[in-house]
């Protein structure tokens, strides 16, 4: 297959949005932004054998390439529009490439983000999306907004994709999926179909003073927030939300410490002053979205979880 | 080294543009759009071994990462603006990266587009940018717009990327250079350093109807204006522009050959009324660059080059 059907094959699964002037198939795409509002721009990649396991299937990839750059925009409040997708692979097989085009166009669709560019060429499997959205100029939800005294929230569970790549790593888990146990299909889909918090990290905007998406681990994303504040954090871990499937898989001592320092979640860590604890219970109702508070923004530096600092930093490539 | 302290080293080498609310260090970048203009997007990726040689000095790569995505903004008249950087590293060296970013950054502070975010991954060495850029709206130069009658023009030569690419192969040019002889060197940094004509674009921008750049080879890149804007083009190729370097090394009739086919030389190829040949004449003595009439837009499909019915379409991958 040529990379001109390639291009042609994913192309056929865009859909459209009125403010995409000329889509793909130029040398560039042409967008209006909507007056006044900013650009809020991300890029992510995921390499075979680093960011997921390689026998990982095409549909799975591919709405996990699109997830981690809609939970960066997520993040920062920003309602989702536009993104590009440079993709490499070893060879070009139809059935991969329809196999991933299911699982980023689902998600695409979903959140109404449209591709508009890329490339593809031959070379060692590697996805690299930029994702472009908009946010009114003020309102984005910044990690160096962080204030003494607020609160600190994450969303929904964590740690349960930390425990799903070690039950993969251990051979316990089959990432090809599903599992029987429905508990051990549950990690599956955390680590391999992330969910981009997008309406919750819109509907913060006004409510958050600064929010991060945890990627790297708690830890180390929520001390993102505390270097660029010049502030410190203090979290107590017996409030950290954990997975049913979590707990019966690890116990809940192992799930506590893959709460705090696995990555892959995708969950939103934001702050708010305590006077929207109303403000934030209700937006978890109505999103049905667990919403828990974990911590306090207090002065200093770092992250403190249970009393003792914590001079863990997470996951780092090449360390 | 560490993820952080390498987008740390990247960082410190940006420049600052009043636009950039946000830049390098959040979970997204925030950019204020120029109002009213179109948002011009364009991605394109390097893979290691099949877009360069394996040797090519780390600060070329870093040049040629970005050149080839301005290319694509200068293809439709835009004025670059932002751009991100997805850049795998099998093993993370200060060395490289500081000669990956000389390259980059010189090209990107030429032309004022500033990194804005990316991503740092351990993989196969690989680079991908998306590149962004503004144009007032309607007036971009896209691919779909020939009209039969326009000529047809290319700017600098052609072909002498193709050429040193094929001396590389044979074993008779070091990408690694410089090269003694002084047109060797000439070709080696057609192929390392190629100039993408931004200027140009700009200032086509009301005088060319339809513009791509020639990155494939002409006759598959001149074949998409065809294709798009439903025309053919008859094109002579003795006027086709060559550097004496590609003469010396190959003769007339392999250089001619070379830049029918070749691809990577970033010239754009455009088509214009014949009212606008004495204006683009004087755009090329402005701006000191060769801007050669090779042919013309015709009723039908396809390139026909020297009466012939081409049916090359220049180089594809996965073919």
């Amino acid at each position: 297959m040529a990379e001109f059907s390639l291009i042609d094959r994913i192309r056929a699964r865009t859909a459209a949005r009125a403010d995409i002037a000329l889509g793909i198939g130029d040398d560039a795409a042409l967008l209006q932004p909507q007056a006044g509002l900013q650009l809020v721009v991300t890029a992510d990649t995921l390499n075979s054998g680093v960011h997921f396991p390689p026998e990982t299937p095409a549909a799975d990839i591919g709405w996990k390439t699109l997830a981690v750059n809609l939970s960066d925009l997520a993040a920062m409040g920003a309602q989702p529009a536009w993104c590009t997708l440079a993709l490499s692979l070893p060879d070009a097989q139809e059935d991969w490439v329809d196999g991933f085009a299911d699982g980023f166009f689902a998600l695409a669709d979903a959140h109404g983000i449209v591709l508009i560019g890329g490339d593809t060429t031959r070379g060692p499997l590697s996805l690299s999306v930029t994702a472009m959205g908009q946010v009114t100029p003020g309102t984005a939800l910044r990690r160096d907004a962080a204030q003494i005294g607020d609160d600190i929230w994450v969303s929904g569970t964590l740690g349960d994709a930390a425990i799903a790549l070690r039950a993969w790593q251990g051979g316990t888990l089959d990432v090809r999926g599903p599992a029987e146990d429905a508990q051990v299909e549950h990690l599956r889909l955390r680590l391999a179909r992330p969910t981009p918090r997008v309406a919750l990290g819109r509907a913060l905007v006004g409510l958050a003073h600064a929010a991060v998406d945890v990627s790297d681990g708690l830890l180390a994303d929520l001390g993102h927030i505390c270097a660029r504040s010049g502030v410190g954090a203090r979290i107590d871990p017996a409030c950290l939300p954990l997975s049913a499937a979590a707990r019966a898989r690890v116990g809940d001592t192992h799930a506590r410490d893959a709460a705090l320092r696995g990555g892959d979640d995708y969950e939103l860590c934001f702050t708010a002053p305590p006077a929207k604890r109303a403000a934030i219970a209700g937006l978890g109702e109505r999103l049905v979205l667990h919403l828990t508070r974990i911590g306090e923004v207090v002065r200093g530096q770092g992250v403190v979880a249970d009393g003792s600092e914590s001079g863990t930093t997470g996951y780092e490539h090449f360390l």
